[in-house]
């Protein structure tokens, strides 16, 4: 198996078209099909209740374009770019990196100068043409655009849905009655415009995102209901070298996961990716290497499933620290604090201003009362040699020495404003679904079949009349009706022999099929096939509804069986 | 009410948030906070239900950006534009025909030049200043951007998402084994770079759409189903004046829609929209005037909402022709057509190009062979004055008329190619999120309640603890946690008092609210109180699970009481 017979497969079966293909179409870019895109929601369902009704985490919704200071404060306007090379005769550009990967051992980490040595010292040509490279350049990967008429506001699509959580944070702070931990959710697009995608849909302009920023107290990553999965195993490949299985209370124990909260989620993530379809055998935990970390996460690890391209990230894991929220608050001038409150008050000590009233009332008569106020609010730390400035009704007064005394006092504080951290588990849902179909893939004598669960499959059953005369149409068309009408999603197929008809079913991963034939008129009864086992048997018509209800809760469907089993 | 009411209940309680707030807010821009993504998510998931299990449809997934020929197709780049005017010394933007509404019965409709006439006859100025005004300018509203590196490719943000799955058509007709009717549905994000928008998420720079493209035979434009919708009601606001309410069948009859599909299917969004939530009394369907229509649509509807801005469009259905699948076989030089088997191979005539071999063979010598074959293949109608030109092996040959005859012969044809027509159902999934708070929105003695539907409530239950110790916090948690792992939405508070929290869940729509109180301790039931009538049964807490499913189902909650009803 390669990836083309899975993409092809998925081209011609409707999961996944070349966007815009009747003109030529756009490298980088796909949509999904009907099959892909019921595959997809099934896949973000399963996902949003994991974290909406078993963790307790709230979801939103925010814009995929903002303003560039959004961007600017995200470091993406300034660090979010590849490095690039244009062929100088044909003009075509390519990732510097990607061109040196057989000559360092991790290219991506390399600066412009290093990569233009690495080109030239091995003589690399255009990949194309064979004509001379330019010189490595910058392109920052974010797609520009204007808001608003005219000269307009510089807006970008976001790189990543994550921002958009950040800015919000003190809306959802109040929404969750100003408690941590605060679990938040988002799905949706995200967009890079990169230089020169190829590798089907693993590299897109535009993708979709699953992405959750749990905003944790700084001082207490301990995790509630750590201690119920810290037996289950985790396979990690560390970044000094080790490549164990391990479970994940060990792995915090021996600070191979720096916390309990990043390994939580790992475990969690892990239980998502499985539930959906992702070989466990064919999975683990990479650490990043240090010079690949961002500099401000305490911890990273992605989630990597085995393809046909290599092992290929599918789900980052970080502890971004306080990194994001600073950011913003820094560029907004916004309070992205979190207050913590003590479980009794402490008593503190701190400086206080305390104005000489009997000096200020001769010199500033009736505004003297509202100053030495302003001067009572002021904080000592704001002093510039000896003097403090305040303001009373819009007019600036700078204050001397002798005005005043700065008295040390002691005082009740129900708590101190921290700035959360941020856990941040990030799903590439376009490569997760795909390595749902790759996994799920695997030959026959003359088709493929998806082993897809049934939980994700994008039709749960087939429905054939055996012959297109005789009522049998007329029965399954009823049967395929009540079972899509009860909100199970169905398949009508009346072409081509039975047999025609289980093999594209089991091309798209339909778990089940039933068949209406001659029995059925004389006794009510209509056959159930399971695509992995082929196995038949019947059950009455007027129960199929019940019959695959139980089929997708995982029961064995003997006991649904009436009457002799038919040969295979 | 007005809608700062309703749009300052949706902000305090995490409906919506106006985006990027912390760096003062971009107009137009507002995300959906935790609540108003879940009432969102709810009315699109009825929605897509509908169209999949319930009509059989498909959906797909295209992609959001799109290359600047796809919008030339569509006429976007060309006629997707707003009038403009900038104030000449505060610069601000507005668009013309809302300046002029007092002063025209439907300015939108006016030129650059009488726009231009009407705010200098009626001396208009700059709102904000009193400022001149320029002259009125076209803008186009698709944000513009560059896809790749460099000068790239101009794309633009799709202004709504109906392209995508025209383009795909040929896809996914081959998906729908060549048949027509084929309905195809899509969710998602649309862009319009208004010039000033305003009126809360009424007019959104980027908006969220649910479209349907349904496919039909140009010739049959009947509905299977139409019969058993035909009498039902629709008011309808024809633009020939006539306010009427009037059944679906005597509508198509008397030719006020113009079609079964298009009637069938403004019914089915009728339904659809009272099922969210969308007050009946306060919806209508109007008729575009003619001069309002696209020239290539045969028919338009919007379904209008009385809101407090107004009658307000929240859906358009159209019946647009042939025109979009026209104009992208244009463009692209793609087969848009479906194939039109007959019932039975009709015999037709046709003409043909009959080579004189004899002529043919001294003059071409070993291309004699292949010119025939390619005049024969010719067709007729591109002869240009009596001569025909044909291409052999990259080569062209003009042959005059000596050297063929033009015959007229008849053959069997099994069926024509047509390019179907497209009945749109085209809905503004924000307006309509908003119209089902508006309408749900009610204000009591001294707060809100939102009269959700269960259906599409954020939350259906609050569970609350009497008392924040003596067990019955421990109680109520675990009572929550069943209810939420069960696959049901739950709030917990323990906060203020049962009244305040009963009026917190009432201002956010939750129907239900069950309470644990110390009676629960002695005989195990909890009381659950219904938001719209403030009753009050008490139920065993071991059945709360099936007790809310049941009032999800609209179940009368009697059958569950045990003992006596508490006072209220």
């Amino acid at each position: 198996m390669d990836a083309s017979d899975v993409l092809s497969l998925c081209k011609r079966r409707g999961f996944l078209f070349p966007s815009f293909e009747v003109y030529g179409g756009v490298a980088g870019m796909y949509d999904y099909g009907p099959l892909g895109t019921a595959l997809k929601n099934n896949i973000v369902e399963i996902w949003r209740r994991l974290y909406t009704l078993g963790e307790g985490f709230v979801e939103i919704d925010s814009e995929t374009i903002g303003p560039e200071i959004v961007f600017k404060a995200s470091g993406h306007v300034d660090e979010f770019a590849d490095k690039m090379v244009k062929c100088k005769s044909c003009e075509e550009p390519y990732r510097a990196d990607h061109l040196v990967k057989d000559k360092h051992p991790n290219p991506g980490v390399l600066k412009e100068k290093e990569l233009d040595d690495l080109i030239r010292a091995n003589g690399i040509v255009c990949p194309a043409c064979g004509g001379e490279l330019s010189s490595v350049e910058e392109f920052n990967l974010m797609f520009k655009t204007v808001i608003g008429p005219g000269s307009g506001r510089v807006g970008y699509m976001r790189p990543e849905t994550a921002q958009g959580i950040f800015v919000n944070f003190p809306n959802l702070y109040r929404y969750n009655r100003e408690k941590l931990p605060l679990g938040v959710i988002q799905v949706g697009r995200g967009y890079r415009n990169e230089i020169s995608p190829r590798q089907g849909v693993i590299r897109l302009r535009e993708f979709n995102m699953m992405e959750c920023e749990l905003f944790v107290d700084p001082e207490d990553k301990t995790w509630p209901r750590f201690d119920d999965v810290k037996d289950e195993k985790l396979k990690l490949l560390a970044n000094d070298g080790r490549d164990i299985e391990i479970t994940v209370g060990d792995a915090v124990e021996q600070r191979v996961i720096c916390n309990q909260v990043l390994a939580y989620f790992m475990w969690f993530t892990q239980e998502f990716l499985k539930a959906v379809g992702v070989d466990g055998a064919r999975m683990r935990f990479r650490q990043h290497e240090k010079d690949e970390m961002a500099h401000y996460a305490a911890d990273c690890w992605d989630v990597e499933a085995l393809l046909t391209y290599g092992w290929t990230e599918i789900v980052g894991i970080a502890d971004r620290g306080c990194w994001d929220l600073s950011r913003h608050s820094q560029f907004s001038g916004a309070d992205m604090t979190a207050f913590k409150r003590f479980d009794e008050p402490k008593e503190m000590e701190k400086d206080v201003i305390k104005p000489k009233y009997d000096l200020l009332g001769p010199k500033y008569k009736g505004k003297a009362g509202k100053i030495g106020k302003a001067m009572e609010a002021a904080d000592p730390s704001s002093m510039k040699d000896g003097a403090i400035t305040v303001e009373v009704d819009g007019e600036k007064f700078t204050l001397g020495k002798e005005t005043f005394e700065v008295a040390r006092v002691k005082e009740k504080v129900t708590g101190v404003k921290v700035i959360p951290h941020v856990i941040e588990p990030s799903h590439g849902l376009d490569r997760i679904t795909y390595t749902v179909l790759e996994h799920a893939f695997s030959q026959n004598k003359e088709s493929a079949v998806l082993r897809l669960s049934p939980a994700v499959a994008p039709i749960k059953v087939g429905v054939f009349p055996l012959m297109n005369r005789d009522d049998l149409d007329s029965i399954a068309e009823e049967i395929e009706q009540e079972i899509r009408y009860s909100g199970i999603e169905t398949n009508y197929d009346d072409s081509g022999s039975i047999g025609r008809r289980y093999a594209r079913m089991d091309e798209i991963g339909t778990p089940w099929c039933i068949t209406v034939d001659y029995q059925t008129k004389e006794d009510g009864t209509v056959t159930i096939r399971e695509r992995d086992t082929n196995k038949q048997i019947r059950v009455r018509a007027g129960d199929v509804v019940n019959v695959v209800r139980a089929a997708l809760c995982g029961m064995d469907l003997q006991q649904f069986a009436v009457g002799t089993e038919p040969s295979q």
